[in-house]
């Protein structure tokens, strides 16, 4: 049964589990502090594909597909798939899926994707709607950076505030509760918040008030306190603006999260070895954090209860060319540890 | 409760309603035959904004704040916003509705968005997952020729297959069932379907495949035949695909539909005296006109159940430069009329 509580959260009280999970990344990814916690690593970003929006394709199927098998699922067990992307018309999403034959429901929310494919499917599931639904998502720093700033042949410069779209995909199986398995305990959709940033090279100012508006209002609606709680990971908001939402919780909410504060966009790079800028972003960022180190951590008991706000700014170049600020959203999922903890590695 | 029905189908046991609707359209479309339906008709497709996609936003923005008005609600009152359109990274959506402050799920399903809104966001209340939410979409001639075709100065001459994108949008609010007002009774989430074409001056073709496969499904699921049925009526086929799908139901399902069906994209328009090619197409198609004269239908009585399918092609400009066919979808939501119809225009 759903439970609304507050006025933003949803309860979820049978606790849907989530079944399988996977995530696969690209070579930078692959060389960063989470590399051997990745499903499976690329070392050539093109995926053997003829164009960068599929190989991103390729990477979300393969995400898929290994959650699939991790739950010893296929295609044809699957009610629902919930997938976005960042692409133009999500085609990497569309093409990636195309050849399932799954009931599909396409979203879009930028990079906060992963937060709200896997609170919708938990919806769905809880609602008794779906008995296993999928939610995925990918981004590739190539067809990224084509789209949305220059293709990377011109060899631009990019401020020390921007952050690189991460090259990989992760996917989640959401079914029924099963006690050994992690599962999905509340949801809270957030709404748009637009401070009036404008500048598309500092993506993590103008995400970080609506991940301070989620997580505030989480914490009022579930009435509960940071020590609560394992872990706020929030989705891409690296360096700059994980020290902002720090400051906004604290200064208009009175919240301190800090000590258990981390971020996926911080998590995926080393930000001293790598040439990275601000840390990682993109939908595939929190994507792939979540479903290999996070939920592996989950499993094992390691992480108890964790608190996934992925953060997606709403800005298309468009927008950025007729002036227009950034609108940002962020969605949070709180995900348990089971109650009978694997205690090692999946 | 939600009770799944088949393989594909959802029946939602207390039937949400559909408390408050409304359509707004730009020039063209308010000199079609649906002029006096519309709440709304902008003599200036600009609506007075310096841009097209800011002229969209408006439009979206219009027909939501004129929905809300219809039902004695206010943004505040709204627990949920399920919207989405065809511009990139969906921003016709994302700027027309940040002012609202409305918890927001950002949908990506091209021209099927109005079904996959409304359907979404009647699970989510037959769930009680939200009191009440609103589904929404728009669509704009002039933003989507310049995305995906041409801009309009070009002045490129389109082949008699090509449909013209609506310049229009449209809004539901759905809320717990009432006797005086239609309600949704089951909805059908649609898988991808690609059968290889590549026209995308074709739109109709290759989506009606997608809806024959949804259309079939949805009879299967429910063991009703079209008899049952006072309209199917699919979205943004136009004159090709609309012929096309019945075809397709009749050979590869023997279902005849012909008598029932109708299509948003043969409706909008007068296709003999507007020069539109093969009809009307775009997410504000299926969506102004569901919420002008089809729920008008419904609200008297006229109609007793129409299934609408809207169907969306899942293309981009760049997979179709990239030599890719076109993925499609269709999503299903069949409404009813009131228990106690009002008898009369709203």
């Amino acid at each position: 049964m759903i439970v609304r509580q507050g006025k933003y959260t949803l309860k979820l009280t049978t606790h849907p589990s989530i079944i399988g999970n996977a995530a696969v990344a690209g070579k930078t990814e692959g060389e960063g502090p989470l590399k051997n916690e990745f499903d499976r690593v690329f070392s050539d970003d093109t995926l053997g594909e003829p164009s960068f929006e599929k190989a991103e394709s390729a990477l979300q199927r393969e995400a898929i597909l290994r959650a699939l098998d991790k739950a010893g699922k296929t295609p044809s067990d699957i009610d629902y798939i919930l997938a976005g992307d960042l692409l133009n018309q999500c085609i990497g999403t569309s093409f990636g899926i195309r050849e399932f034959g799954i009931p599909f429901l396409g979203l879009y929310g930028a990079c906060s994707t992963m937060a709200l494919s896997l609170g919708l499917a938990s919806v769905l599931v809880e609602a008794e709607a779906a008995r296993t639904a999928i939610a995925s998502t990918s981004s590739h720093y190539c067809s990224a950076e084509r789209q949305f700033r220059q293709p990377l042949e011109y060899g631009g410069q990019r401020p020390q505030t921007a952050q690189r779209t991460a090259t990989a995909a992760g996917a989640s199986l959401v079914s029924a509760h099963r006690q050994n398995k992690p599962s999905v305990a509340a949801v809270t959709f957030g709404k748009i918040m637009d401070l009036g940033i404008k500048d598309a090279n500092n993506m993590g100012a103008a995400m970080a008030p609506a991940a301070a508006e989620t997580i505030s209002a989480f914490f009022e609606d579930t009435a509960t306190n940071p020590d609560d709680y394992d872990l706020v990971l929030t989705g891409d908001l690296g360096k700059v603006g994980s020290s902002l939402v720090l400051d906004l919780l604290q200064k208009d909410h009175n919240l301190d999260i800090a000590k258990l504060h981390n971020d996926c966009g911080l998590l995926i790079y080393d930000l001293e070895k790598q040439d990275v800028h601000a840390g990682g972003s993109g939908c595939g960022c929190a994507g792939s954090v979540f479903n290999s180190y996070i939920l592996r951590r989950l499993q094992s008991g390691e992480l108890k209860r964790v608190l996934l706000v992925a953060t997606g700014a709403l800005l298309s170049p468009t927008s950025t060319l007729q002036g227009e600020s950034i609108p940002s959203i962020a969605h949070a999922v709180l995900i348990e540890a089971p109650q009978k903890p694997s205690g090692g590695t999946q």
